[in-house]
């Protein structure tokens, strides 16, 4: 397991412990992590703070070199407001833990030249699994749908 | 002038008071606004609260007929990540302050189905001229550009 899945994966757990929806990003910058952070609809009554946003709001202000030479580590499939800050700050590569539970605007980040790596990581799969079946109508929030 | 564009505005200025990037926007659910905010990149070292973000953070938690039945206020042309937030959350409608100065996915929220008016307001038009003025590289930072 590349040690930055398992930090990704590693906050999405935290993210369970908290009760919280169970997905975890780190951004990696010359091989160090500069931004982690997972899901935090529930603990702080967040719309906007998906796993990938929370990694991208934890690394803070950066120039538009450090995204455009970082690669974001994600549990699960980006969502369509994660896939656009990816979009916005043009990170070059994803590399997304699974996209069988949910697939997320993978097709616009290819088409927009984004290199994305889809692991089927069994881990990242279980822990969606769980919160489809415990928590069905919390998943739809976080995905808009009804 | 619409006062929910109005209370954009209201919100733009008080980002430039705070020193801040000076856009606004409202979230207007049955004739009232149920989230408003500023950009807040310099006021909370922020990536990712744009003006459509922090309205939406500020909205907090909602089901997702409330945003299926909801109009965004914008004073600028939504960014990609703006833009995938409108998209995330299905938001039918969107209006615009201007697009002079920017503009952003606004294609793309129309292939979704999003309606999309632009105003073109003075007012809005010259904050953001002001501030590509003054601070041309706090701008590309906001929008990811070198």
């Amino acid at each position: 397991m590349d040690e930055f899945m398992q930090a990704a994966i590693d906050e999405a757990e935290q993210g369970l412990k908290e009760g919280g929806i169970p997905i975890g990003s780190v951004l990696v910058y010359q091989g160090k992590i500069i931004g982690r952070g997972h899901n935090l609809r529930i603990q702080k009554k967040s719309a906007i703070l998906h796993g990938e946003m929370a990694a991208l709001e934890h690394a803070g202000r950066q120039p538009a070199s450090v995204y455009r030479n970082s690669t974001l580590y994600t549990t699960l499939s980006p969502c369509p407001m994660c896939s656009g800050a990816i979009r916005l700050y043009q990170i070059p590569r994803v590399i997304i833990g699974e996209n069988q539970t949910f697939l997320g605007d993978e097709e616009m980040l290819k088409a927009s030249g984004v290199e994305i790596e889809v692991l089927q990581n069994a881990k990242c799969i279980s822990l969606m699994e769980q919160l489809k079946d415990s928590s069905p109508e919390l998943w739809n929030e976080d995905i808009g749908e009804e």
